[in-house]
């Protein structure tokens, strides 16, 4: 079994992708996929896909595709069993009371735990507590939290993401519209709608 | 200039990416920006930025680095004035409608012009009308909508999809965790948030 450092980060992504149309599979019963159904699904090329599972070892068997379960469980040990991660919403205006309202990341096996804000307002329906921002250290500390989802507006964001490194976090949903600077053992992912946006108007006719 | 075609897609990715940091910093009265400082501030590596921008021609000065101003025109050309584009989201469950409360799309240029679903309810403190799905293809021919964002539950995706592409849609920015089947002159776009989370869970120690 390689360790984590072996496998490209984009690998480890897809993984994740992977893994979303194996338990659909499952979900429809289907007990074998070959590696050119299952790329299709995923959307990538079946060498891509095949590169990425090669560094696992040989998976599959010529002719008979990979075994649904095998391979679910395979990638499930490398992509650990972190899912039950507790997760901090950091900045709750539009689009992080947005999140909180959104509730999907629970039935995907991620609570948030709790949200912070430099002025917290009681939300309605939502029963995830708003803390002061001043509240996060001794909240990740006790919680043991290394995930954070960071919405605050772009000229928070840097301060934000430093004094969240410093608590402890190291993992960060970035929907911030600028890049964060973090030390090498963070990791952020970003997802900036806007430029989604724009990017997909580039190429209508 | 090129035309579109010559473009790779990961690039006119990252051009609204430089884009944005060139708003900062016009913003910020900074008048040049030396190809290494926009590159760290858009989260690229400096030869990235640099052949990104080849495609242009020549653009900054050896020692002086980019104009504000020229660079962001440039490339703002580059991207079209399809900023104001009309989008449509489709599906208003809980991201659905989550998206229609942040609001930030308008900020940026983007109106949701109207959200469709197959059992529309009236939403609290939104302007934006929630209509019946059957009413979507005369809206979209009406209002020359081209992009839509769909919020849709995975097994649905596809079929909202294919009924989208048949109504004239030509971008979709997909919330679905589902990998869309589009004609090739379709674009998509994909945001899934709870791989992004599962992807950084992997990284945490």
């Amino acid at each position: 079994m390689p360790t984590k450092i072996d496998i490209p980060r984009k690998s480890i992504y897809r993984l994740s992708i992977y893994q979303r149309c194996l338990h659909r599979l499952r979900e429809n019963q289907v007990d074998t996929v070959s590696s050119a159904a299952l790329a299709k699904a995923a959307g990538v090329k079946s060498t891509q896909l095949r590169k990425d599972l090669a560094y696992f070892g040989q998976l599959g068997t010529r002719g008979l595709g990979y075994n649904v379960d095998a391979l679910s469980t395979t990638i499930g040990d490398v992509l650990g069993q972190n899912k039950l991660q507790p997760v901090i919403l950091v900045g709750v205006g539009n689009l992080g009371s947005a999140l909180l309202h959104y509730g999907g990341f629970r039935k995907e096996g991620f609570e948030i735990a709790a949200a912070f804000d430099l002025n917290p307002r009681k939300l309605p329906n939502i029963k995830v507590p708003v803390l002061n921002m001043s509240e996060a250290a001794a909240f990740i500390s006790r919680h043991h939290v290394k995930m954070a989802i960071l919405t605050v507006p772009a000229n928070n964001a840097q301060s934000a993401t430093n004094d969240l490194v410093q608590y402890g976090i190291q993992a960060i949903l970035n929907f911030s519209p600028t890049v964060l600077d973090v030390p090498e053992h963070v990791v952020v992912n970003s997802v900036d709608l806007a430029v989604e946006l724009e990017n997909l108007s580039y190429f209508i006719r």
